[in-house]
């Protein structure tokens, strides 16, 4: 079994309520950052826009943004970066009666028939998994040549040294195209490949070295007086761990800064909604994203995530987003906030990762 | 690197507080099922007690019983068994004053130098588990052929297509010696096999089955119209799954009934202290102990699993338990109440029967 | 604000597909304890069956259950409870086509308009309980007087002072009319009352009381000398607990044993279908159930209790059914397997208890 | 009962291991945010510093930072403060060998007996939390005159009514003198002052508004048009919440940036390590802090609160930490991070500030 792209079917804008809708309203920004009254708001889905009689499919869209009408484009726009006289598209109704369509269901699916009896329908611990990664494996090999695979990485997943193996050998071989995370994953993972441990405790035998609580801040404060984490790796001779993987590889990656941080290392973005835009830079060009152990990230990345991209041949395909957690609160905490097209694994990412590097032959 | 049985260092006798240890008092049950007045309870570690000046050594011991002298040996009773007449040990201390002494470091450790200042010393998800699994490896292997490998399922195990591949694995090559589990999990398992599904839904496409509600009921139904678990595998043909790898291989189980359960299967135990005594036999003979996502079965064996198992030789050895589960209060469960010696995995057990199954090189 | 009961509106029989719907097919059964093929089983909801032309509602209906015509009379029973010769009724269409009608809208309910966003639809840590609070305030002290409120507990509930404290106010305020739990609440329980620990811990202090590992175990050794839990408090003069307040009420109880039981105390019953049918007897009767921290007893109860009962005057009422437990996987485990009806609490059950009491004016 | 301040007990330097130290090593900083080899990183404890013969104690402290002597003082600094000329303290030990002594025990406890068979150590759903909920009232009411209170409160606190209202009635009685929280906690809580619901679900009736996923982007956008929270509250006459309450009683309060805000609201600092500075500005004075629901803020704020706090006329006294979570994983974290002088209680927050307030006599 191989992967196969869905085929995108776009709306039949011959139907009586999409042929005769009217052109959506457009209201200028009289302030900075302030929508006006009665702006649209964006979905995950693919949304068309009429202006002077055309649809325009908005590409490069996110959730909870809103929708600009600039230079012949619908360009989508968080509400901070508006600017006086940005002309914003009003309305919010979904069905094309105010100009506005929302095509919910562009990709072919397989018989998906309604169940009203759906037991056990959103994903727990005894939910059966093997198919997703059945599908991952396909998926992945997939993308690797014709996506962009972008991985969002908790500050904890670079505790274990099984799962940073597997995920350095998912990065060299091909399979990591973009890397989100935080301050402490960066300098979890150098204390790691520095000192052998993590918070002082070695990442294979779990023993806590003596004094070992100085090995996190010795890491941060080494990585700060070489300037920088590839300037450390290579005058301390890095040799495994994340970062060095990332940084070997030249695959881009953005480290966005919180309060809970040590440090920082000065690759880490302290103002967070300038990290935002570096995200969405990487969210842009993703076509499937895989989030391990971090809510904060997942949210973050997950609101700025589309169900769908528009590549640069016009194609329009899915975009696959999955959330790895050992919790059910954080895997269904997305669904709950409608990016309805998630996927969540409920497991340790530990296991996760081996497993998936083990399925891809890649350890 | 490959398993090593660790050596058992017996006290030191000559010590002068064991040395001049007087007898342990002994005390006659009056009344079935009820101890005398200060009587002794056992923990999980080796006791030795004092009788007619010779330290005898409790074999086949269990947690919170009582210690009986009867025809020249020490056997750990549960109270319930208690009968009028028994000579109960009494004595509630442990360093050999009243002629009882536990023996907490029998076994040869690597250095485990104490340490102050142990950050995470609980098992949580972000525990570095590759060590345990590399150790786990190499225990089964040393096991499957020198020890007693016991398996506790918890009901949604088999819930999974790929863990059940791996779990029969696991039996069909020769790792397993004894299963316990209950009601749920063998019907789960034989709807699996039947109807390929669990609880009405497809265990690896997800997908609900129409009227999926009855298949469960459905198999307890037939399994019960055949008389048995090994009837209807023969005579319904079942060609894979948990309970058909037990059978073909001739693995003694226990099922052990619980007020949830639907049927119950024939094979099912309904009294659950009778089903205690059940387990328990499978303890005593128990070198390795792995408990998978059931919170009531682990605590059943936890409380009846000693951390040593004196051999027909008379070798004293270890006995290694592991209690997986995704919960973290599930995991910490068993040390909160003393079972010290119990080693936790936080995952799904899906991903950790795969990922064993995989490192054994039986998938 | 004070609670109404839902007005009962039971199926227009006139409507052609129950007008013209053929009686109900019956089939014998010819094997203790095995149904015929095509039996029908039952739901939550009420269900009516046609016999002779007539719509017969069963009463004290239950879950997973099959229907037998007895005695001019529709009757819900185990499978395990089945008899050769029963007359079983077949079909699993529920629309009337097999003479078999399933009624799940029959109590007006507030507007509650089919919503295609709804964002959150089940309940986790941060859903809105205060309604949910305020409704249950309203509901028993209605039930007080109107109705049969069941409580069902898990072990652990009686692990702290002010829980105990406020369930006995609930009880000797008029607000339990039954009890189900298992060995291990009703030990903690006279423990706490015995000697002020549960498992050796103080109750209020958290102290760990010198050698309280064995209040457990004394506790329980005690109660057997005395042959019962009536005994043990009258003759040690226990003056609090939740075993004490029921006692002294007078309020039927049941404790069912489990795998993991120590002792059990003498009412503690081993055989978990005899358990199941002493169960039922509550379920029957009950008007509200609330199962708080126990996921064991939630199911096995659960199982048992439709979403309406028929009162003695023929009037139809609905069930209504709580599950409190701090984890979400628990609380929303019950409507996995379609009880549907249950509405789910998550919070730790020793604040719910001291809220709802508070609440109440009880403490 | 009621509170009394524990008396702090200073080392006792004529001790011979502390009489006869040598000064403590300095050691100068050659580049803005990098510390010299072998700096002193400190702890949550009072530390002692030896300069000049003197023991000088650190005042205003926390863990993770650096001692920097400077004008006749200690000052404990961040890293990334640090600034070419900083004197730092350096050493590695804390017995006053290298001039440097951490004192553990200041505090005179009730007879903390070390206990050698300690039982659930840890905060779990199933500890007893009466006494630390008396304890907290206790302390509270010593607290609003002689202390200060510093609340710390994730983004889902406010979703619900009742817990909405009991904070209020926290703050409008006098209970506190700081709040840290979030961009979401903020935008959620005015939507649910200005909307009547939290993302568009009523607070109360857990109703969902139709188009209420607006309600949150509508809130936003509304309080940026008015230039700040202030101004919102008083334009659009908001009459309750939270940040109301706050306003109100003119409590101070930061609210930090996250890569998962939408907004931000104009008060929100965006820059992280400005955050972590103005956060610390409360750590500085707070004598009481208690989290509720938010892993991210608590490990912040925990970082840098330390065990004691050196009042204006020189008294040492304890810093209270509390914090409030559901999940054990959440109140177990900072003790895992060395920060062991916090206290976990595991429950729904909003039954734990409903309980609070109840306990207080304010609602």
């Amino acid at each position: 079994m191989s992967f196969e792209l869905p085929v995108f079917s776009p709306p039949d804008f011959d139907l009586p309520g999409l042929k005769n809708a009217p052109d959506a309203v457009l209201s200028t920004v009289t302030r900075d950052g302030v929508a006006p009254d009665g702006y649209h708001a964006t979905s995950i889905y693919p949304e068309y826009f009429r202006i002077d009689g055309q649809w325009k499919l908005a590409t490069q869209s996110r959730m909870d943004a809103t929708p600009v009408w600039e230079n012949g484009e619908v360009r989508i726009r968080e509400f901070r970066l508006l600017r006086t006289g940005d002309r914003v598209i009003c309305g919010r109704t979904e069905d094309g009666s105010e100009g506005i369509y929302v095509h919910q269901n562009g990709f072919r699916r397989e018989s998906s028939v309604p169940e009203t009896f759906a037991f056990r329908s959103r994903r727990s611990r005894e939910t059966a998994f093997s198919r997703d990664y059945d599908q991952l494996y396909d998926l992945l090999r997939y993308e690797r040549s014709h996506g962009h695979i972008l991985w969002v990485l908790g500050p904890a997943f670079t505790f274990d040294h099984d799962a940073r193996d597997a995920f350095s050998a998912l990065v060299e071989g091909g399979y990591c195209h973009g890397l989100l995370a935080g301050n402490a994953l960066a300098t979890h993972d150098l204390e790691a490949a520095w000192l052998g441990t993590a918070l002082g405790q070695d990442i294979y035998t779990q023993r806590n070295h003596p004094n070992g609580h100085y090995n996190h801040l010795d890491t941060i404060n080494r990585v700060r007086r070489h300037g920088g984490i590839e300037a450390f790796i290579r005058q301390e001779d890095v040799k495994d761990g994340i970062m060095r993987s990332v940084v070997r590889c030249g695959i881009p990656y953005v480290l966005c800064g919180s309060i809970r941080d040590d440090g920082p290392l000065p690759e880490v973005i302290p103002d967070v909604y300038e990290a935002q835009d570096r995200m969405r830079e990487h969210a842009r060009q993703a076509t499937t994203v895989i989030c391990m152990a971090t809510m904060l990230h997942t949210i973050a990345i997950g609101n700025m995530t589309p169900s769908y991209n528009v590549l640069a041949d016009g194609t329009v395909r899915p975009v696959y987003f999955y959330c790895v957690d050992i919790s059910e609160f954080a895997v269904n905490k997305l669904s709950d906030r409608g990016s309805l097209s998630s996927r969540g694994i409920v497991t340790n990412v530990q296991d996760f990762i081996v497993n998936l590097a083990r399925g891809l032959g890649l350890v």
